[in-house]
């Protein structure tokens, strides 16, 4: 039996993505802090600048995940239409938040707040802010929905500021095991100790340095002993095999 | 009225894209090549190793989209489940496949084509072997489903060798306008452009380079003229309001 962790699923919303002209490293930043948080992402969605696809992945997700995070689409141009499209998934208007136009307001001088970046002021209305101390222009939440802008250096701390506000989830013990020996020599022995320990995940990445090639596994799960007893009985077979293994 | 263009998806497999060990590169590479032959890329789905979510997401990617493209879970370990839920997807059983054996074979001596390794011959029964010049275990494709391995060496490799049997879709015309100016200068009157011409498309990407700030526009569509009227347009604008535009 699995201990039930949140599960939390990524939107990355933009047409730069999608073309290839930008290579998508959010969720991948992203990704990682939620693993550290004990939170699992089950999907990554890259989906273009439509209103109507946008609308449709955000109800999706938030029915199946217990948290959902998009990046991308709330700028001052005409194609951000992010935050348009998820006030229409939740059913609620777009409306001037005042505390962020208060916010653009002492930023920007009055000949530079054009009427294209005051858009970024306009949210949701039941939504609440997430601070963007870059750049000023706020994320925002509604509901388990959280959103953020595309641009990595402004996601990426705004993200590191706003998870404390998150609650935490089950946290996953994790032990490596790596060997000199190749996946196709110790898959089979690999896949009878997954069957063996349900409760754990182990995971093969074959690793190619310079001279050296090998494999790194990666045992993870809720029950600390399974964990330590699963990679035990793998560092053992791979010391018998003579596959000169570390245990970490 | 837009012109028909072919539509793809992309589906990552693999649980080390979600925990963030792995950064995935593979669908920017695809999306570039697929852009360059006129096919869209409509959505990128990175899921986990597992099963049931595989043949569910397959079988709605084919049905939604002209060609799906899949990578990952294709190797020799028990982690690798790929082949057998496309199988099942396609309500087909896995069977060794003669050639990919005897590719295999050809490959790795007797004492180390073990268990594991023939795995990798197994495919789809109605499946059509995809060519794989680096560590021969070839990809395979059935019905609109084009599956290959996870390793991006290999993988771009084999995509670039497969590409050409592919149909050609209509292609873009592009014109790219830059310009010193702000997103937010700009922007009401792209979007303005972007209502007059509905043929086409306008992306907005800000850059930032040393000491040089500025804002790229890509305008694109189907049809030569609209897209070079549509960019005369914004570059004349951009040069009155002495934003040194450029056009390309």
């Amino acid at each position: 039996m699995k201990l039930l962790r949140k599960k939390s699923g990524i939107i990355i919303i933009g047409n730069e993505i999608l073309s290839g002209k930008t290579l998508d490293r959010n969720s991948n930043f992203l990704c990682k802090r939620l693993l550290k948080k004990g939170i699992d992402v089950q999907e990554v969605s890259i989906i273009p600048d439509i209103k109507k696809i946008i609308i449709e992945k955000i109800n999706l997700f938030r029915k199946k995940f217990d948290y959902v995070f998009t990046t991308g689409g709330i700028g001052p141009t005409h194609d951000d239409i992010t935050s348009k499209s998820i006030a229409e998934a939740f059913n609620v208007d777009i409306v001037l938040n005042n505390e962020a136009r208060k916010r653009l307001e002492k930023h920007y001088s009055d000949d530079v707040l054009t009427k294209a970046r005051l858009k970024m002021a306009f949210i949701p209305k039941t939504a609440k802010l997430i601070d963007n101390p870059v750049s000023i222009a706020p994320g925002f939440y509604i509901g388990n929905v959280f959103v953020f802008p595309g641009v990595p250096k402004i996601f990426q701390i705004m993200i590191d500021q706003f998870f404390d506000k998150i609650d935490k989830g089950n946290k996953y013990y994790q032990k490596n095991v790596t060997t000199i020996l190749s996946e196709g020599l110790i898959g089979e022995f690999i896949e009878k100790v997954q069957k063996k320990f349900i409760s754990i995940e182990i995971g093969s990445y074959p690793y190619f340095k310079k001279n050296s090639f090998g494999v790194s596994l990666i045992i993870k799960g809720d029950k600390k002993k399974e964990v330590e007893k699963a990679s035990i009985e793998i560092f053992n077979y791979l010391k018998f095999k003579n596959g000169s293994p570390r245990l970490f």
